[in-house]
């Protein structure tokens, strides 16, 4: 009976993802999800608003986890040696332990039109919220934009690469990876000003 | 009689984004189109696939002309030095004469989800042909593919800037602030290895 003692939420999320999994997002309806957890209707709308927001559970957290690393590393470090001391240890505490469950979203959010879409304005909020924090750390705007860029780019690319099924590499190693790949780009002698 | 002398394709364009703008993206049809344009619908079907197409117009040349800017740049230009110099030059050459229409068409697409949606279509495959012509300068895949990354922002950034209704700068000018921003982003002495 172990299953019956995780938390409701938990359980909607679980029926709500095999049930996408099995029939379809659109096909899903509210009422299957809370049969299948073994819960009512009413119980489903006090975690989530709609069955799209089980796929994005959790993502709202995300803008202030990032401006929080932002506003906590000392003020001296510049945007690009921030994003390679910290994304790794960032990306690792936000989704190293959820790569099941968001393996199963990223491939549901694919199957939907209404639902990409959704995802590129949760990642613009994020967008948004890292830009900020560049700003309130001394960067001109037009910087923190392209420095949040950056930050997404590696983000996106090594959740990417590490939830692809043939990888077997850690999320931490793969943020590595993306990052000694990003040093290197940047590493252009001819740019950097004679000290 | 002159505005008769243009185009077929050029006045269904013109007709296209008029009443975009006047009545709505979703409220306006294929034979209004073509009726305010003096000609017929099946002279608007040799030239668009469908009344969304106007507003992507010779977007799908975009990847071929970045693609070919990558392969007539000597190959060994690395990717940032590259972008520094060679992204004002073709983004002038490739948008410099369009501001109006692509001022008239940023705002139409903001309106409408579906719209939005294939306009990052259109920026995927754009970035893939990039991509695609970092690798063939050399490029290991995830270095093209942040390189890439790196060009679409810089482009991105720089259309929106101009496009913004208080800029009154060229697009050169405000590439080249973009890519001084990027620079300085990216200049970082610690980052640079020794000689």
């Amino acid at each position: 009976m172990a299953r019956w003692q995780t938390g409701a939420r938990d359980r909607l999320e679980q029926a709500a993802l095999a049930l996408f999994l099995e029939q379809g997002f659109s096909e899903t309806t509210v009422p299957q999800i809370a049969e299948r957890a073994g819960l009512t209707t009413r119980t489903f709308f006090r975690h989530f608003a709609d069955k799209r927001e089980v796929l994005f559970a959790g993502d709202d957290a995300v803008p202030a986890l990032f401006h929080q690393l932002l506003t906590r590393t000392p003020a001296q470090v510049l945007p690009v040696p921030l994003i390679l001391s910290q994304l790794g240890p960032f990306a690792e505490s936000v989704f190293g332990a959820h790569r099941d469950i968001l393996n199963v979203r990223t491939q549901i959010i694919r199957t939907d039109q209404g639902l990409t879409e959704r995802k590129f304005q949760k990642m613009a909020a994020i967008k948004a919220s890292v830009t900020q924090g560049f700003v309130e750390r001394g960067s001109d705007p037009l910087s923190a934009m392209l420095a949040a860029d950056l930050a997404m780019t590696v983000m996106e690319t090594a959740l990417t690469r590490w939830l692809a099924p043939d990888n077997t590499a850690t999320l931490s190693a793969v943020v590595a990876e993306v990052l000694a790949s990003l040093r290197q780009l940047v590493s252009v002698p001819e740019l950097t000003p004679a000290p």
